[in-house]
């Protein structure tokens, strides 16, 4: 097992990062001193595999435990799923220092941080991430919140976690679409952050779709390691933070588009990479040979790098507009430097439009 | 006009108290670097009122103003007028370098401020109450927050204002039972901290209910300063805050268990204060001649005292046992020292059955 830390002062926090190492979850929250009763929040798919284990693992640690389930998928990344978890913390009255726990994807864990940091005015809670993409970024970070019909995340707040918990051996379950997605979030790590691993990526893709654990541990706890930096340097993303955005705000867009149904986040997020990556070669801060690189080990990912047919640019457009990286009329994009480095740029839309359409 | 301070580091900003002043918030703003657009919450009565002025104030400095309203009254504190709000901003596209105003008492403080925290993850908010309750309280030290059915302010987060601007001018469209209801917290601050203030108050209660503007000015720069010094202290009430909930114990449970129909928040504290005083007393904490004195205030100025007798008290331990300041199995007390402090106690369900019905 791996432990890392993010450092933020008294909201700093861990990040274990190994094989089957859910069943040490009452070990770990008891050095944390949580202790009481705890909410695990998951989706019926999740907690069909998983939930029984840190039930028994919480129990067995003086936990009175009680699950709360949301419906599974983006779409009900929403106030609605919300009210459903605060009904159940309230009935069963979970107090300042209970704890709740997210045992899910990216969904759950906004969604339970959300409610965590919103619940009595902020309980602890835990993430217990079970998708790669959870794993190497929604999980850490603090970022919390919901969508809203016309955007993503517009509601959220920022809420650190108290404990991250990343076991690899649960990606033997994921549906390998899911598992594709999360790559794209480990590829933007080595196009921001880091060009070694980017090499490793190029030359060991395979072997991460194939699931070694050791190479997942090591890969995953990289990429925790650079978003726990960047997220030192900048918790609320004022500004620097923002190179984590790399890929996202063409994908939020195109994820909005198409009304969070044609694309899993990590598959926008591919598009968004490609896109970026070209628009960066246009306006001269990158070479064509790192555009190349980035855009093949998207595709040998198995991750798409293009926008459908079905999808206007003007409608992409519409969707950046509410995003809240905008600010006044142009648009804060973070384009690639050559691998391992980035750069931010302000474009007006005619010049996206434009970068996309060439 | 007086202004003050409350010091919270990077989260410090200044409370303005005086008459006539809201002409002046274009300036206030100004000197915040706040501009751009800003979103105005408020109520339908309150709109009537103030926006008109406040509208113009704010276009003149150059801001893009949209008013939205929410229903008034304390039943729409919920995460339905928040949806409102919410779905207001990303209408009018405000931006994270925008700010959302809050004109109204304190539900609308509470839900714009909750509404500022969690839009695009916390934008500025500034505060202008225009209820002696919500100038006194609840628009200083960042309690944020809507109910849920069964309890107040379960949901919601610490979220500190960039400025509050108070205004006594406002309080002579104030109905007379809203008047009344702001006093339990005025007194309140006497009993908890301030002897002088208490003192002050038996001789002069009668010309602050005629809307005396020097003498209120007066007074409520004092409770803002007495409540800045405790927010200061502890900030996200892990302890000695919780002396600002005097009275509100048993003032809540009051409220939840008459469906927030029957008693204003200030009328519901105004019985919760003197129940505390008489528990104070039978706990042997207080004296006798304190606790007359602060009955005497309370229904001098217009408060109710007495549990009504179709409230149960079974009904009323209910309510504060998902109350906030539950932990384990006894409810947390703030209890009355003599007039000027206070002290916590730690009483069973059954302790305090006992002292209410004694």
């Amino acid at each position: 097992m791996q432990t890392l830390t993010v450092n933020l002062g008294d909201r700093s926090y861990p990040i274990h990062v190994g094989e089957n190492i859910l069943d040490r979850l009452g070990e770990f929250l008891d050095g944390l001193n949580l202790r009481g009763k705890a909410a695990v929040i998951s989706n019926p798919v999740v907690a069909q595999l998983y939930l029984d284990p840190i039930h028994d693992a919480l129990s067995q640690a003086g936990f009175e435990v009680t699950p709360i389930l949301i419906p599974d998928g983006e779409e009900h990344k929403n106030l609605a799923s919300l009210a459903t978890i605060y009904d159940g913390l309230i009935k069963a009255r979970l107090q300042r220092r209970s704890c709740v726990l997210a045992l899910g994807g990216g969904v759950v864990g906004d969604l339970a941080g959300f409610a965590a940091a919103t619940y009595l005015r902020g309980v602890s809670y835990i993430q217990v991430p079970t998708t790669l993409l959870a794993q190497v970024d929604s999980s850490v970070g603090g970022k919390t919140g919901v969508n809203h019909e016309n955007g993503k995340n517009l509601i959220g707040v920022f809420y650190q976690p108290k404990l991250v918990v990343i076991d690899v051996a649960v990606l033997r379950t994921l549906p390998r679409r899911e598992l594709v997605a999360g790559l794209a979030e480990v590829i933007k790590y080595g196009i921001i952050a880091d060009s070694a691993l980017f090499q490793l990526l190029e030359e060991k893709i395979e072997r991460l779709l194939s699931i070694d654990r050791a190479l997942l541990i090591q890969v995953i706890a990289t990429c925790c390691a650079i978003k726990a930096r960047v997220v030192e340097q900048d918790e609320r993303e004022d500004d620097y933070r923002a190179v984590l955005n790399f890929g996202h705000t063409i994908g939020h867009a195109l994820e909005a588009a198409t009304g969070y149904r044609q694309f899993l986040h990590g598959e926008a997020v591919g598009v968004g990479m490609a896109k970026a990556a070209a628009l960066s070669l246009e306006r001269g801060l990158t070479d064509r040979k790192s555009v190349d690189r980035i855009i093949q080990l998207i595709k040998k990912s198995g991750l798409p790098t293009e926008i459908p047919s079905t999808v206007s640019i003007a409608n992409l457009l519409q969707g950046m507009e509410v995003d809240k990286k905008a600010a006044g009329d142009k648009i804060k994009f973070v384009m690639c430097n050559g691998i391992g480095k980035t750069r931010f740029d302000w474009l007006a839309p005619a010049e996206i439009a434009g970068g996309l359409n060439a």
